[in-house]
């Protein structure tokens, strides 16, 4: 996979490219990236890429011609027909299956406005895809892309070992995750529960299946709705709503 | 405000506070941050920070000690009660309004785990907040500090100029933004709607309002759920969806 990352502001995420697991991948030879300032590609003579907004109004937003420009030249220095993913609060919002989804392409382009907004014109003749994500308001879109970033390149083959790549799955199964414990047994006086070291695993798996019912009930109650649940679960999730 | 990142990759992130709205703050005095790496705080003599899950299963957990003891250090620093957030999958839904009221606290602690999961008692015993900035995993809690860091800091009294504040403002509105426009009227045969160059402001005005109705409409309907309607916004809506 390679992505290019359109922003005015590269220095701002080179040092996430360098850490943990994109770090990793770009060693295994699993995805390559390239910063690209849209600002160079601008033929306004005082290296401007925004301007008013016709019709007034207050803020910025950013012309057509060097984000056009900018893409239409990544596009041209490879073979690969990208994603190109425009980052903004009205986007679809990003959820584990459009990282599924993006995972399997072999090349993303981002880009990333800042304070402004964008000429509709780019968001109509130019991207692929829109993408928020969630329902807040930021500086610029250089956060998002490395929120989709590093939630896709993890997802590629052989990027996570096993290590890596179990506890955070909640996304995966539908449900939240159950607590988890390590030593001490004890630390100023706060005791892990007695099943998890029963050595019991029947009862511990029965005991973590119930956590993680809880939780997910508790919650985000809506998740549930998604869910299949075996039989034993249903039994389980009764009595949880039962004491609740 | 002062903000405390207790984090195992602090450079992965020193370079975004050095940039853009986050620089501009701190040179106004608007905040000021410290990073924290918690394995300097760990009693294990190989300086670890996890250990197996009690109870078996893949993946490492976070011990008690280190993060208690992070903890414990900022807050002897301070004379603030301070806000002490858990970035992690399970928590609250992030949003505008969280981001609101976490922008009137004085201190703000954020610890972020990597690929591991959290010891329970950290939870349980540690924190004020968990925090969740969507429904997708990452490979660790440091992007999501950096997006709660950003939307918070940027609405701190002063922060923002005039020309930052406006365009991506969708979710102070409670409805998504209309399009813009910027110069060139023609770009590449890609013209710009009449009425934004009419100088008719009240057109303009009307024809604004139309569209971000109609963006919500197509996008987000449940947004409409939560706004409350003028006269002229109903009838407006009424012809939109009479016209889908």
């Amino acid at each position: 996979m390679h992505i290019d990352i359109l922003t005015l502001f590269p220095e701002m995420i080179e040092s996430v490219f360098h850490s943990s697991i994109l770090k990793k991948a770009q060693e295994k030879d699993k995805f390559s990236y390239n910063l690209v300032n849209f600002r160079d590609y601008t033929e306004n003579k005082h290296n401007k890429v925004d301007d008013y907004p016709y019709g007034g109004g207050a803020g910025m937003v950013l012309t057509p011609q060097p984000v056009f420009d900018a893409v239409e030249s990544v596009k041209r220095d490879k073979a690969t027909k990208p994603r190109i993913i425009l980052m903004c609060p009205q986007g679809e919002k990003y959820n584990q299956q459009k990282a599924e989804e993006l995972a399997v392409e072999d090349h993303l382009v981002f880009i990333c406005g800042h304070y402004e907004g964008y000429d509709e014109r780019i968001r109509e003749h130019l991207i692929t895809d829109e993408i928020s994500i969630g329902d807040y308001v930021l500086t610029g879109g250089e956060l998002g892309a490395m929120v989709v970033v590093d939630s896709v390149v993890r997802l590629l083959p052989d990027v996570l070992g096993n290590e890596e790549s179990a506890p955070q799955d909640s996304f995966s199964t539908g449900l939240l995750e159950h607590p988890h414990y390590t030593r001490p047994a004890d630390f100023r006086g706060l005791k892990v529960p007695d099943v998890l070291l029963s050595g019991d695993h029947a009862k511990i798996n029965d005991w973590r299946k119930r956590e993680s019912l809880k939780r997910t009930y508790e919650r985000r109650k809506e998740l549930l709705d998604h869910h299949t649940l075996s039989e034993a679960e249903q039994k389980m999730l009764k009595e949880i709503k039962d004491n609740f």
